[in-house]
This record gives structure tokens, sequence and C-alpha cells, in this order.
């Protein structure tokens, strides 16, 4: 008979889920590396979907799926008026991901689960494991919708309504089209007692410090702008510099210049322009448009506005520059958010007495927990990421970390769902 | 009976032709403009080729088509052993082409040859009209390659081994697929007596001045470079900027480097970047690999090494400051033309005896003409473009510029083949 406090999970199983995961929509590398194209509501996720709802099933779940396609798995409690402690992140992935974003917050829930299933432990509080649809915002934007509509921060219609970046697909179609689009009201009925996600840091700090856990205190504001800049096609041999109107000049000024308004900031600011497309695209061509994406993050609300606020300026500076129409879109919005004191607390707490090394530190990427946080006590588990990538294919986490990641989760849920007895 | 040079085209008679051949893939815009899209070997180039082969017979030519796909009719002079007077252009296009660039010297070379036809002159040379394949370099690089062939200038099998841009077929193979690889050695066997292309000037310098026929002196040189700028993918969140390895950031400097280095050099210089392209194009993706291509152009090869050197010298400092890979490929280098000065003259002079303004003016666009250039007397008539549009659905020339170019076309024809005897 194990003492719930020396509970642990069994790290291969999960590993081996995390494997079996991740051959759904598998992309390989030139040096062998395996990553995932599993983009939001596509036969591949369906096929992730179908996966791992046969894994919940397996182990006893009750499964439920709403109206967007959040998926949540409930094992109950000693008290049935008590709310479930909810573990979970998403299966979706970008293009070029990796088998460890998401995934592990998911099948991390499930091996904690199976562990406490196993062990005769009985909870006081029912445990639940989300996927929410749609995290990544690859396909659909914005991001992390799922839980955004999940806690009632985007009207379903609205949602339902939003078209694929690439395809226009709508995703109440695509919902459809892979059998995803549930029953259940969303907003979600009632707030589960806690949100605890287990995730990858997607970043060098843990490794550069050599820290094996990371007590998320928040995460990033995140501010996505779409572009789209209209100058005059025309013939690039005959066409003389001073009569043109250029549009990717202009990108290359905001490219340019995003950077440089990160750099100066500092601090936690960064600038990305992931996304950039010229049309007509030809050699010989001066580009009559160009669509182009900014995303822009800082933990303080008020530097991100200062941030968005140069990166006004200099647009509209090359813009009229250059006498290129500018139209643009917002296509995420998030302010920073902070974690409940108590529970980053509780994970610091419980990770060092598991003996592992922690260190509290931001979230640098968007997470479905920043919109739990919304509802209900809300944190964070990170585990370093080899070399700190992420929406790679080369992402990789050793076997040792996601263990050790997992094991914290179990620990800190143990705590929050209320031990009534041990085996 | 009319004297032969009293001899008039029949301009609406080139003009139907002109709005038929337009027809043939065409593309509309939003203004009602209607453009053309036949990119090279593709099923609308095959639909254009047919149709104007179907002329050609229509009108008597005797049609040879050669191995690499270029076209060319024969009308018999009195003199069997005299080399042909060539007319010709070519009628692939870009993406968002017009209906006038390169049509209209196809076009205008038919219309001349049954001018003469119908009027009974005897000429002692024979008339020839050809189309040449790719000119446009839109689908395959290098661009006028299907005269370069024609003129010895690229190897038949290196042409045929030649791969789209976008989808990676081979241009021997499209050429049989579209049934248009000829029997006829290339290049070909002897050059003609001379070769002569009407043209819209593509630029808005003939119009601006309010001229209407240019008797062009020759062709910019140009430089094509296609680069593959390779960084680091990494999540745009988590990533700080001092570890980021952004080949976005390197693009962008290139596009505004060269675009400074064209202002700055001043004179013809023009420098464009036309196509770019983001992998794997994510919104909150760093990427991973960016390629672009550079197109310089300047009438004098001394200032276009210049900008060479300078474009390469931005490129390492950017790419070096980064931390990114550069792999480049030249994919046309062609060194500034100058026409035949006796062809030019008797340009200049035909213009002004028909009552026409002209002027003398190089090309900042390639063409055909400037491969004819190195086997044979060679010269070009440009007439005005509106708002010197071109490679744009929106691109135009008036009627009545088409006509006087076309009438232009048909006395130096004339003169070139040497009128035995009036009708």
């Amino acid at each position: 008979m194990t003492a719930p406090q020396e509970l642990r999970v069994d790290g291969a199983r999960l590993w081996r889920r995390l494997e079996a995961l991740g051959e759904v929509g598998a992309v390989h590398g030139p040096n062998g590396e395996r990553g995932n194209a599993r983009l939001a509501l596509s036969d591949a996720d369906r096929q992730g979907r179908d996966l791992v709802v046969g894994w919940m099933r397996d182990i006893g779940g009750h499964v439920s799926i709403d109206a967007v396609g959040n998926v949540v798995a409930v094992w109950p409690g000693t008290d049935p008026s008590a709310a479930p402690v909810m573990m979970g992140s998403h299966i979706d992935t970008v293009r070029t991901g990796g088998w460890f974003d998401g995934n592990l917050g998911v099948l991390g829930g499930l091996e904690v689960v199976e562990t406490v299933l196993g062990s005769g432990t009985r909870l006081r509080h029912p445990l639940a494991v989300a996927f929410f649809t749609n995290e990544e915002g690859a396909r659909f934007q914005p991001d992390m919708l799922g839980s955004l509509v999940y806690v009632g921060g985007m009207a379903l219609e609205e949602a339902l309504d939003v078209q694929a970046a690439d395809d226009e697909a709508r995703l109440g179609d695509e919902l459809q089209r892979i059998g995803y689009a549930g029953p259940l009201p969303c907003p979600a009925a009632g707030a589960p007692r806690a949100f605890v996600e287990l995730h990858i840091e997607q970043g060098p700090v843990l490794e550069d410090e050599s820290v094996t856990i990371g007590a998320v205190t928040g995460v990033q504001g995140i501010s996505w702008t779409e572009l789209t800049l209209t100058g005059q096609s025309a013939h690039a041999g005959t066409t003389p510099m001073r009569l043109r109107r250029d549009p990717g000049v202009v990108a290359a000024a905001v490219v340019s210049g995003v950077r440089a308004i990160a750099t100066e900031m500092g601090g936690s600011q960064v600038a990305t322009v992931g996304r950039l497309e010229f049309h007509p695209n030809l050699v010989n061509v001066v580009p009559a448009s160009v669509t182009l994406t900014v995303d822009l993050r800082n933990t303080d609300e008020e530097l991100l506005r200062q941030a968005e606020a140069r990166f006004q300026q200099l647009l509209s500076d090359a813009a009229a520059a250059e006498g290129v129409d500018v139209r643009q879109r917002t296509l995420a919005r998030f302010e920073p958010v902070e974690f409940d004191p108590e529970m980053i607390q509780l994970v610091d707490d419980t990770a060092r007495r598991l003996g592992h090394s922690v260190m509290r530190m931001p979230s640098g990427a968007g997470h479905d927990a920043q919109m739990m946080a919304r509802v209900c006590p809300t944190s964070m588990v990170f585990v370093p990421s080899v070399n700190g990538l992420s929406h790679n294919i080369a992402e990789y986490t050793h076997p040792a970390d996601i263990e050790a990641g997992a094991n914290v989760l179990l620990q800190v849920v143990l705590t929050l769902a209320a031990v009534e007895s041990g085996a």
C-alpha cells in the first residue's frame, strides 16, 4: 500500500502514449526528427482526437464534447456535489509542430488519472482531463479559441463562423465534418475546482538555468495584427523607382521595425513577423499587395501598449512614404494573465518536496490555462525544452523531465482533489 | 493599286485578334479589367498556341515547331535563297498579365503578312512570324528561354531539364504534354535577314512624353538571383530576441537594401524583390527559412556589376549579423544589349515618314529581340502603355497606337524584305 504522497506516475506508459499520439499526422525531418502536423479540425486532428478519446474511455472516463469541440473526460469523486479538479491542454499542432506541445498536458492528465485509479486512492473531488479546440491558432484565429469559448470569452456563434486562414473552411463546418460538434453547451455550465496544465516550456530558460520544474506565474499579453498592404503592381524592369508604390518595401520596414522595437524595449518584449505573403509573387513583378502578421508580446500590459503604439507609428510612416494603403485586422489580443498566488505556491512547494529544482517564471506563449484562469484557480507546470525549441519538428523533452513534470502534476492534483483515503 | 509605301494594316482586324487571344486564359478584375494568365506550357498556353497556329495556317503560312516549342510561320519570297525577315515575340504571360505584352508582336506580325498578301506586293525575302517559348520566366527560369535556345545561348538539353518554380514540372515534359515538342532542331539552322519586334513599352515614358513610337536602342542588362535564407524556426512567444536567427529579418534587410541601392545609384538602375516566401509561414512561428528573388537591371554593364556587388555586401552583412545561412542561385544574367544602329535608324525614319512622333529609348524589360540581336540585325518598335502599366490586368494600349505601331512594323519590314513589285 502506497501513501498518496508517495504515489508516482508510470513514466514509460506516459512516454508510450506521447509516441503513439505523435505518430498521428507525423512529419519527418532530414536528421531523423519526427514532428507533427495536426492542424485544428483537420483529418489528422480527428484521428488524434479519436485516439485520445479511446484512451479516456479505456480508463473509465465519462467523455463529453461541447459545441465548439472541446472534449472533457470526468472520473467521479466521493462527493457528488464537488467540482472537478481539471487537467488538460490541447492536441492540435502548428504545421511543423512537435509531439510534446499540448499533448503532454492531456496525456500527463490521463497518466495522473490512471495512476490514481490504479492505486485505489479515493478523492473527494472528481478528476477531469480536457483537450481544447484550436489552441495553436495555426489554422483558425484567434488561438486558444476553444478554451476562450469554454469560459465565455467569445460567443459560440462567432467562433463557429471563423474561417480558416488558408482554405477558408468555416470552423463550424469543419467540426461537423470531423464529428466533433458536440451536444454540450459552451460556455460550460460550471467552473472546475481548479485547473492545472502541464506543458513544455517552449523556450530555453529552464535548460539554461539547469532547472527541472517551472512554476508558471502567468502568461504574457499577446497582440496579433494582420496587415494587408496594397500598392501598385508593375513591371520590374520598366517602372522607375520614383514611380513605385511597392507594398513589399513597407512590409520590409515593418519586419525590421518591430525587431528594432523589441530589441530597444528589452525586458520580456518580443516581436515576430511569422507570416508574410507577396501577391502575385513573381520575380519580375512589383507586388500588388502583401499580407503579413505582427505578433507582439509582453508580460506588462502598459509596455505591450507602448510596443503596439510604436508599431502603428512606423507602419503609418512607412506606408505614407511609399503611397501604400493599409488594412489591418486584430487576430488576437489578450492582456497579460497572472495566475493564482496560492496555486503557484502549491506547484513550487510540491516540486521541492519531490526533490526537483524549481524556478518561478512567466510563460512567453499563450496557453489554455490563461483562459481557465478567468473562471477558477489555475496554474501551470513547465518542464525543459531541449535547445528551447518548440513549433519545430526537432522539439524534444527528455523522458526524465517528462516524468518529473507528471509527478508534480499528480501531487498537485492530489492536494487539490482532497484525498479521502489511500489504497 | 496601292504603292508599297502607301500600304497600311487593318487596325480593326489586328484588334479583333488581340481580343480573341486575350480571351484564352482570361482573368477579370474588380473594375471590369480583363487580363491574362497564360503561364508558359500551361493548358491555357496550349490553347493560345493552337489559336495562333490556326491563324498562321489560315493565311497560308508554313508552320514549323522546334525542339523547345518555338513556333515559326514562313511565307516565301521571290528569291528561294534569301533569308526571311522575321517578326514576332511571345504569347505566354505572367500570372496577372495583360493582353498586349508579347501578343502584339506576334499578331502585329500576322497583320503585316496578311496586309502584304492582300495587296499582291511581291517581296524578295520571305516573311516569318515567330512566337518563342517562355519569354516571361514566370513559370520557368530563365526568362526569354525559347529565344535564348533558338540563338544557341543555352543548350537544348539544359532547357528541357528546367523545372517550374511552383509545381516543379520539367519543361521538356510539359512541352510533350501540350504537344509542342517539335521536330525542328534548336538552335535554328540559319539566321534571319533581320528581326523586328513590335511591343508595348510596359513603362510610362512614351505616355509622359506624348510620343507615339519608341525606336528602341537596346535592352537593359538583367540580373536575377534567388536567395534561400535559413535560420532557426522557433516559438514566437518564448524565444528571447537575442537568441533568434530569423531569416525574415535578413530578407527585410535585402528588400530595403536593394531599394536603397537603386535609389542612390539613380539613372536607369532598378531593383525589385517580386517573390518572397516564408516557411512555415505561421503567425506564431519564427520562420525557419525564407526564399526570395532579387531583380537588378541597368543599361550599363559596369553599373549593373556595381549594383550586384553592393547587394552582395548588404546580404552578407545582414546574414552574418543574424546568424542566418545563405544559399543563392542565379536565375538569369544578361548583359545590356545594343541594337543595330542602322535598324534603329530605319525604325526612327519610318515612324517619322508615317507622321508619328518618335523618340529613341532603351527597353527596361527583357525581350526576345535581345536574343535575336546575337544572330541578325534587330530592332524593336514600342507603343505607349496607358499609365505605364504592364504585368497587370489593367495593361492597356489605345487602338490608334496599336495601329500606328503595326504600320511602322509593316513599312520597316517592306524595306528590309526588298519590294520587287507592287500589286
